[in-house]
């Protein structure tokens, strides 16, 4: 299990069908240097632009359509000592008559210390001088190659993954996203320092980061849907507007997988849902919202197969 | 501060200005026992019926338009040995097509230990023998009066508060409902033993529980929707269909409420919104979706005032 | 069958049980004068407020809960050479962000030709110096008492009619409501002079008129929503929100429809809407949006039974 | 200005950067046979496969990045026999529960007369033995490659067209596309014989059409999303979900059409659109759903200046 330096020399707007920038064995680790949203590198040069340029893709072989790439985020440094925002709450996560009272959308710089791992507002104003938040880093936009030939703006998100702005895409987590291409075309970037749910002002606090990847193929695992893992629980991502639909997805395939690869029927399957199931927000900015559905471990059963 | 049993006779399934069952003083403290959701009671008779009765209303003197009420909730503990569900996921909460497939929606009765503090499922089937959860209590409806003589079924919610089903209405938390007539007319029921976010079932644990909430009048505080509070949150409310628009609405009262109480610009709000909100999703099964946002104490600045 | 006339000293500006201002036969014709949305009558005089206050309600002899009021609009005639509207687009019609730039929304006054019957600015911009429309009457919201005690405000409408603000309730057409208490409680009043689709502004061409309807009860015909008729259409009304699930009231309804009383099966009822349906949009401003689903009478086959 | 005849020997299943199959002038004409949606020519033959594959794509030179390109859609005739539909309504037309009793979704066989344009059910169950319908031809999908490199399914729709469902796109109509490639990269295909709105049953009547549209390139006219005009109206076009937010794009480009080619301030705009504007429901079967915002021509000021 070979570790790989992932290098792009140009950047992808779209998660498609386009030449691998590399192409590892499954179960090996890439490690790569994201850069911002809008194509801004640590050095502050601008190779790129936006939105959500992407390294990669990454040629994993032996990956095929029905195959789930499975990806383990192992690390997130980050390597820039500014990130920025927008100013302003977004005007669709407001009542839309208040959407005429809201501040301008200016971008704002926050200082990060890589060090210690805090950011705060370059020049706060007097309310939040003491507003410092601890680094959680967290992948913004990431999948693979979508079916069809079809090819997504990094903007937003969909089956393959994409630009799902949710925060527990984060260091300690694992995602399996579903393949329909050989070698699944695995993409990264638009990494965030801190962001609170919904991605609210359009931005988490953007800037650049070292990313370490292990990526595995599990052959035939027909997912239709992003799915993931952390330290407790295990949850399926939906992707959709309006947030209703994005939350019947994820619902959906954690109520298919709980009877595919739980052995649940779907009576108990829903009596466990019912009354454990948590749903986190992912993002509510894009065109695609993003719903996370969460069940904890200790609830599932012993799989009765998995893979 | 006194403490008053209410004891109704009759119950409510709506949320409207009808006869008070009881008048009580600001801070005094209110103790009932509440009816299911189909009304019956601890014995096992029904003295009412669907959908969710209501014990109430309570007036409490002194309450006028444009106060708030105060409601801590202090204790709820379970009084009936048995709740019960429904054995399907919601149609609404699954991918459209996905809603031919679902369990028939019939009445599931659940154990509960009134010693131990658990619940488990009467009859379970093989995969859930050990499937055991703590108790956990939360009123499924309460609230107060809405303005204009508007009457709402108990099976939806609005700004006066209603049946949100939201997990966080606990012992501990404290909640605010906007007051649109004289005495507030305060009602509670639907309380569960359990529930996963979302109520996707429709339904939590099902039974009846002895209430201790305090009530209290704060004066001019002109809230549109219900507010919240907890050891380590403050949280807004919104409650609409779709739950984008339960988004909206909770999202402009927590903006609303950080520039008035705490004396954040909207850019200053937005900022710190941006990077530490979180969304709870109360239900999204009633004619009305629930929709939560939540901000930790700890990133508050000190209230300039608080009303 | 006799003619009345109502005159209301009070108005409701809610659709709920409260004393009859008039009771009449199941047939009778009622002839009213509606104030506008804010309360004004014919003479400038304001007796009432808004929003949109009622006249009636009217007891009909005979109705029951279970039945049908089927209303024919019989005639309306406009009765003050003024109305009124408001000069911006609403906000939650546009694109969030496009909502800051809207203009203000202020009161603007039109001026009614009672004679030609039609109708223009009073200070028209340069623009639209030749824009003259023809009155077009309809009324903006009416319906019956709902179920339960529940009272809603005439800002919105649901199962029982209220503000749909649709332009095809207008003279020729016949509605149908479901009658939930005795005697059916008809409300009517907020009539416009004129209104796009989708009442975008947030008003009609807001005015008063003489309105002139039969009041029928049709026994036991179990409806749920609202019905209607004109020239050439049969329709069903749906009232929610997001205008997604309006539609899927107005759909479901007119399925039901069409395989109760005109003997399809649900198949040939799919064959049948799935080629010659159309939809219309009511309104989309007030807090449930209004969905209508028409069918051209010339698709339909013989009524098997019309209750 | 040539005619071409376009004939395919491959197709595409997205609307994206590809080879042109032909390349024409400016204001030339193209004559093509379409294959059914799901890949079935006039005679039963399948050289491809659905969903909706296209002709094309044509590169119309000349046209460039702001252009608009604009399609004459000329003469659409029947050229086969037979088309199918499918034989329930679709589960997210229907309130959620009661898609659990719809009719299996089966595929169903209807009789075109392609000398007298009337198409009825080839196997008709008895209550619609007299259900003959004319044949007013549409075409499903078709549109222009989108920026960025980026490429949808014929399954969907964007501001680049695509699979809109739209009966208005008739003979005799005439649509604009926001052109994003060089060339304009052109597709059509998916045409019905009939539709209902809203394409309730997921389909209209599928088949083959031979189409002859004129292409012509008008320069930088910065259009967002498609537009159109037929004998009586212009028409914007928005394409989301949920409906409500293709309500709101096509609102939104009706608006700044109306003051950046027609004169109009935004507040004489919103007076004009708020008394007149029509909606019409192209589809709401597919993931993203039209919405079409018409103002008859006659209320129109002469343009200011139009391209």
């Amino acid at each position: 299990m070979a570790t790989h330096k992932l290098v792009n020399t140009t950047w992808h707007n779209v998660l498609g069908t386009v030449p691998p920038a590399l192409t590892i064995a499954s179960g090996d680790v890439v490690i790569t240097e994201t850069l911002d949203a809008r194509g801004f590198d640590k050095n502050g040069a601008r190779p790129a632009h936006g939105p959500n340029p992407m390294n990669g893709p990454v040629f994993v072989t032996g990956a095929e359509p029905g195959d789930a790439l499975r990806v383990d985020i192992l690390r997130m440094d980050p390597i820039r000592p500014t990130g920025w925002t927008i100013s302003s709450l977004a005007a669709n996560v407001v009542d839309p008559e208040a959407a005429r009272g809201l501040p301008a959308r200016d971008t704002v710089t926050w200082r990060i210390d890589l060090e210690s791992r805090t950011v705060m507002l370059q020049e706060p104003p007097s309310e939040l001088q003491s507003f410092v938040l601890p680094v959680e880093p967290m992948i913004g936009c990431f999948g693979v190659a979508p079916s069809l030939g079809q090819a997504f703006s990094t903007a937003t998100s969909a089956e393959n993954g994409g630009n799902m702005d949710y925060r527990g895409f984060r260091p300690g987590a694992t995602v399996w996203f579903p393949v329909s291409v050989d070698g699944a075309l695995f993409f990264a970037g638009d990494c965030h320092a801190a962001q609170g749910d919904g991605e609210i002002v359009g931005t988490g606090i953007e800037t650049c980061f070292e990313i370490e990847l292990r990526l595995t193929v599990e052959k035939n695992r027909r997912l239709v849907w992003p799915r993931g893992e952390n330290e407790n629980h295990i949850f399926s991502v939906g992707n959709a507007r309006p947030l209703d639909q994005a939350l019947q997805h994820a619902t959906t395939d954690m109520l298919n997988w709980l009877t595919s690869d739980y052995g649940l029927s779907a009576e108990a399957a829903s009596h466990l849902m019912g009354q454990v199931v948590r749903y986190h927000v992912g993002n509510v900015f894009d065109p695609a919202y993003t719903m996370v559905c969460l069940i904890e471990k200790r609830w599932l059963p012993k799989p009765a197969s998995v893979g």
